[in-house]
């Protein structure tokens, strides 16, 4: 409906920055950078009412040392929404509660390797899941992908040099769904062949699947961990993408042993469920109904905004390339001719839009100097339309520059 | 004023359990084996009324990923409350918001060790920090204790060795105030010989200092991190014994250079704070003055309880060797002549009460089997009087079974 329409002349800029969350801009700059949601997206007063409930019904139940692997009410609940959502329900022992993604991956990385182990990494890669992987004493090995994702022969070749090596291609991460930064999802042959070759490697999938439930043109395809052996997929949900990030809530499906070992870990014996009481406010909003038709409200919008930046991209800024990703936070541009992301960047800010150089995604390698993220869920519609006119107005002015 | 009180012929067993906490206990045993809280000390209200005004006051800001050190106004407020009750606040950059000791820990060990290093430990230790520590490639190195913690001399002869075989004794972990198990809160002057002899060594002090508001006689003495010079110790603080431990809420102190790495590491720059929306809700409860109140009540409560247990110990259990602690949550005892606490834990489960044995807590070593740990947090006074009584019974039976 906003395909295509006239950039407004005013721009709303998001609300002053409180110093409360993460998320900074430069004045007067549309900052597409950041993969966060809009706050007025975010359902304050949900959570109010939730929280309230909770606290109501379950009083100090929902402050205690709370249960090891999550309150048994949001993992009942989980086990139903993932049988709606994905390929296959998990049983009760292949799940549990973490405290968000980042959180399930640290736990996953602590928990599964060894030191010396190797971690397969697509080229590009969610550029902050490598630096916690960088944090752990693990090797970071890149794996080329191409418009379908992760190459099962790269994968393949990677992990049997690492074997001839001695060392074992223990994890790959990758994020197979409206992925970050690509956008893509990896098609369902694609995801077989994926499983079957990291099952042969004996290598672990870690799946952040925590673009799911923003697919805005049809439904995701079956997880990997739906497709793989037991054992050889853990896979990491969120509600910081369907809810709120300052939650800090999470889920992961893996084997029974392997969440056994979670639940039964350090962290979790000593301080009790991960996120105890933000598990039991959303245990509350599940089970009303509310969740649903917030998720329902987040999706209209932003897919909404994805065809309106998609539109306006198309219109003003015709030199980029890119793929119409299928869901998610963000779109992954291709620079024309030379052009560098980096070089581009302080002329795109001086016109009022930023974004992420691509080359913060390429693992070390020396890839992606001409590609860029964008998201296009932090601002409103009329925002992302004026950010791709001054995104074209910058690439152009580059390439004059560059002559 | 309920020492040495007569023990009531009924006693008012937990709520049942609810599958929510952690918490189970056996029917009919009054299971003091578990450092939990009393659920009627959790305060549901206060923590409702918070959440609400919270976000009526910030609405999304308390919901989007959060500030990565933490929300502002909970880090000035803890550094006003931290001028309070220890010896030195800290500055701004010194100073950041956890998802609990527990997580703060796994930062730590992640953050500041390579594999191989050294982690020295007392013996007893934390067990479930031992837990944690061991799921990390680290060697675990007890050090002897005497009444007064950890010993000066024996920190200084481990670390030496370990320098001897090119390991580095890089972190030296200990609960110095109001200590688990030990109840022990180590005096003064051995704390600046604690911090002396770390400090010569290289090895940096995590000091969990989540016992230290539950003070029931005089306010415990300066934090090692008060004492220590910049660089030498990392302080790990709790809202969980003051507050409710479902919050997943803490705290750490460090020098300015290990903050600012632990606030720039992948799982924060991911994920935003590690605990925002917990962390928005106790802000909002510490600026109306609330905490103090709820502080108060607790302390004057769980003084009350320990006295309580100490008198009924001593005159239905006299058998039973301890020291009185000053605060925290645990009493540790050490059995009559040959006893062994795993034999007698059957007995005592049979006579309806449990306790955690001491071999726990004595990091891999053979020691504490003459030890056991008791809480005297999770019950209310007539089942803690009760417990004495069935305990005494239950070692004079042991006694007479080992002839």
């Amino acid at each position: 409906m906003v395909r295509g329409a006239a950039a407004p002349a005013e721009v709303r800029y998001p609300a002053p920055v409180s110093g409360l969350t993460q998320f900074c801009a430069a004045p007067g700059v549309i900052d597409l950078a950041w993969g966060h949601p809009d706050p007025e997206l975010l359902p304050a007063g949900l959570v109010a009412e939730a929280t309230a409930a909770a606290l109501r019904r379950h009083g100090p139940d929902a402050l205690g040392y709370g249960a090891s692997a999550g309150p048994p009410p949001l993992l009942a609940w989980l086990r139903e929404h993932l049988a709606r959502i994905d390929a296959r329900a998990p049983d009760a022992a292949e799940l549990m509660i973490t405290a968000g993604v980042s959180q399930g991956l640290v736990m996953t990385v602590t928990g599964l390797t060894r030191p010396g182990d190797a971690v397969l990494v697509p080229v590009p890669t969610y550029h902050l899941a490598l630096c916690i992987l960088r944090e752990h004493p693990v090797r970071i090995v890149p794996v080329a992908t191409d418009d379908d994702g992760p190459l099962p022969g790269a994968v393949a070749a990677a992990g049997e040099a690492l074997v001839r090596e001695a060392v074992r291609p223990r994890l790959l991460y990758t994020v197979p769904t409206s992925g970050n930064p690509t956008g893509i999802t990896v098609p369902l042959a694609r995801r077989r062949e994926l499983v079957a070759v990291a099952g042969d490697l004996g290598t672990i999938l870690v799946e952040d699947d925590v673009y799911r439930e923003l697919a805005y043109d049809a439904p995701a395809p079956p997880s990997l961990w739906s497709l793989g052996a037991p054992g050889t997929v853990v896979r990491l949900g969120s509600f910081s993408k369907t809810l709120a990030p300052g939650l800090r809530l999470g889920w992961l499906t893996a084997d029974a042993a392997t969440v056994a070992g979670f639940v039964a870990g350090g962290l979790i014996d000593s301080g009790g469920g991960v996120a105890h009481f933000a598990a039991m406010v959303v245990a509350e909003l599940a089970a009303s109904g509310v969740y649903e038709a917030n998720l329902a409200r987040l999706r209209a919008e932003l897919g909404a905004r994805r065809d309106a930046i998609v539109g306006a991209l198309r219109a003003s800024a015709p030199e980029l390339d890119f793929h119409e990703p299928p869901g998610g936070y963000f779109l992954w541009l291709r620079l024309p001719g030379g052009l560098d992301a980096r070089a581009l960047l302080p002329v795109a800010e001086r016109h009022g839009v930023a974004f992420l150089p691509g080359d913060v995604f390429m693992a070390g390698t020396d890839l992606g100097r001409d590609r860029l993220r964008l998201c296009f869920t932090r601002y409103a519609i009329g925002d992302l339309i004026e950010a791709a006119r001054r995104l074209g107005v910058a690439v152009r002015e580059a390439q004059a520059l560059r002559g």
